[in-house]
């Protein structure tokens, strides 16, 4: 008779690992199954000359707790994001520089709408619950529009319009016309608000890891023990009765007390369960796509545009660069520029070659800071639509008419199946906090019915 | 060594037997592999007292021409859609009695601005190429809109927008809001127009086959032979190389040197491909999901509605029952009628219970034809959303963003991999004429792909 596992997790990304060691933590006996031949998920770190360059996930926000207290479990230190000197705004076919956080770029510019504008989608996301957008008594209505079609109908202001659609392409990796409105105002009440989902200061981007994030990763598989996890092991097939259920892969089939499936709802869609997963729950895996985003990093001899006082931060709506940042080490000896290309651009520039995208990527900066920008070191790149267990990055998002109609479906329990990833979190969808956020929840989830189950 | 078959066929509906029976003809080894423990996908008939009565696809349309051809040759017959006498048109909390088709209804009334939406709409789909939507040249500008969004921009008639939203709720089973507006030009473009669709005159809905839409899938079969196909055989895996396919389902993996994925593309994105799908066609697969209807059929002792001059035909937008039509059998001695949930509203009532369900549509006839309709002989529905191996019907449709950048994936082959499916038609997508045009599209490519390996 094989192992009786109280929990096995599906997926070896954030949010599995976290649950899992939440379980080890109580005692359980629990195994990760992980397609890939590594942990990490959305988070991929790559080793260039002794440094660490994030492929994926990257960012510790300032009010992301749980992966701030992983972080000093682990030992794992982070650095500011640096971002001294002059941004580049370039919407419209205008040009401008500005400082600071990107929520306060209205501040020394007129751009049409844009205060209200923000100000209006944040009143309406602070009114919906975290945990069940699809319950507010509007949840429909909105979820009927697209992001497009909401700023249309409310914002006459060209720039705020403008700056609303580069957001939505770079926070949520697709079109305004792809998502939904009420998917849009979930996403940034996970997150608390428009401001702390664009800033560096206080907000999403404020610090980076020393080391990258997959280590998050690794020391949390490492804590698990080897006994507890294998790799190699995309699951097929999930099947369950009233009393356990049957884990499948190529090679073995495990059996446990409890499944987390901590995965993203598309991938979770190509397993096959036994009984069928309700119609509900199999709709949102239908209907809950991967965001398209190739992330790349050109990687420098020297800080450049530092010495002409940019801060390498660039806002676009021309792209193929919509956004990017300094990525340059914690000590300044490996100078680097992330930048990334989102929703459709991803993938008409995937469609390219790589020579093209490269050689796309550095006029783009040159374009703002000048012709040593043509002339890097490396150039890293990474399209996420491309990778066989993520099918796209940052996230699972909506388009009209599924969210509030079976937006339940997202946490809701299966029988003994429990649902994790960053796309069930209530707080920060999309970044890895809402994934560390969503392997707490489902191990209490689990840990009350082992506890009931006892009693 | 197993035997290498030309053409493994994934899928036992009507495009993947119709091209099967071609290559069968050509006398090429061919395997159909169908999940379910019988043939025929979306189309399903079920008995009742000596009568077929069918729970799927069920008319044949007045251009159907390859399914009419199929039907002589099988010596399927037909029968015409009974119409006569009043139909119910209930909209915008009016009711009216109009008789004929349903393209000219707005003729005795005073629908605001329906004349010039249609219009609008088969002017716009008419110079769609149906072979390739997204290469028109405001394909991507069509497709960042909604049904409604375009509604809202292009008709200020209340009835214009209603029954417009009524047509995609009952031709797509999707809500307008849900539905991209190149595809669902595109879905009116194949059928050839507005009119070809709603209409049973000349129309979609003009004939009926005696004994059952699903005989024709059984017919194929018989015709292949059990040696061409096997049942209870769903595929979990396609690997291919340069040189030939296998396929493995739970007990066996078979060899092919080329393969028909003939299943909708949300099925077939559930399918392990190694290598990988391209991100385009990946890509597809999670943004293509299945519409939501339920489909009811109630059986009375007589039909009591014809006595007092009416056709069963009617059109609600306040549902349950958005469309239904007399569905007696040809020799009048069993009387039905047929009706349609749709879209959102199927969800929503497929959360009810069967009693629930059923007293309210009973209620539904009682409100348009009196009290006999409380009274039935047989109730009979069918959840597609609860199907394992379709979920959901009619057909995969798009929301906006992914037919315009991504179209040309639906019907690219992959290596060695065929696509077919209504999905992938260019006449009649959605409707069992579209699976059979795909079967025959899809043949021809293979078999030309085998004539030039010989030469």
């Amino acid at each position: 008779m094989t192992t009786l596992y109280d929990v096995i997790v599906v997926g070896g990304g954030l949010a599995g690992l976290n649950a899992a060691y939440e379980f080890k933590k109580s005692g359980l006996n629990v195994l990760v199954l992980e397609a890939r031949d590594r942990f990490g998920g959305r988070t991929e770190s790559i080793k260039v000359d002794e440094y660490w360059f994030d492929l994926g996930g990257q960012w510790m926000g300032g009010t992301h707790k749980y992966l701030k207290q992983l972080c000093d479990e682990l030992g794992v230190k982070s650095f500011p994001q640096y971002d001294e000197g002059k941004h580049v705004l370039e919407i419209n076919g205008k040009k401008v520089y500005y400082s600071g956080n990107i929520s306060t770029l209205n501040k020394g510019y007129d751009l049409e709408g844009l205060n209200e504008t923000i100000q209006k989608i944040d009143e309406l996301a602070s009114e919906l619950n975290p945990e069940a957008p699809h319950a507010h008594q509007k949840s429909r209505e909105y979820d009927h529009l697209t992001v497009s079609e909401w700023l249309d109908r409310n914002t006459k202001g060209i720039d705020a319009k403008s700056i609303i659609n580069w957001f939505c392409r770079v926070c949520v990796a697709a079109e305004p016309s792809e998502v939904s409105f009420l998917y849009f105002l979930h996403f940034i009440r996970t997150a608390g608000s428009y401001s702390l989902l664009a800033d560096i200061h206080g907000g999403a981007q404020q610090d980076r890891l020393i080391g990258g994030s997959q280590q998050i990763s690794e020391g949390l598989a490492k804590k698990l023990g080897s006994s507890s996890f294998a790799l190699n092991s995309p699951v097929r097939a999930i099947s369950q009765d009233a009393n356990q259920c049957s884990v499948r892969t190529d090679l073995t089939t495990y059996r446990a007390k409890y499944v987390v499936v901590a995965i993203p709802p598309t991938l979770a869609g190509r397993i096959d369960y036994k009984p069928p997963m309700p119609a509900k729950r199999d709709e949102l895996t239908q209907r809950m796509p991967m965001g398209s985003v190739i992330k790349t990093i050109v990687i420098y001899d020297e800080p450049f545009w530092r010495k002409e006082g940019y801060s390498a931060e660039a806002i676009s709506d021309q792209g193929p660069i919509f956004i990017c940042y300094d990525d340059s080490s914690h000590d300044d000896k490996k100078t680097a520029i992330v930048g990334f290309i989102a929703a459709s651009a991803a993938k008409d520039w995937a469609e390219k070659s790589p020579e093209e995208r490269k050689q796309a990527v550095l006029e783009c900066y040159a374009r703002w800071w000048g012709p040593k920008a043509l002339k890097p070191r490396y150039f890293l790149e990474k399209s996420w639509k491309e990778e066989e267990y993520s099918r796209g990055c940052y996230v699972g998002y909506t388009s009209p008419g599924i969210l509030g109609q079976c937006g339940e479906a997202l946490r809701k329990p299966v029988g003994r199946i429990h649902w994790a990833g960053t796309e069930t979190a209530s707080a920060w969808v999309g970044y890895m906090e809402g994934a560390l956020e969503s392997g707490f929840r489902v191990s209490k989830e689990i840990k009350q019915r082992l506890t009931n189950s006892k009693l």
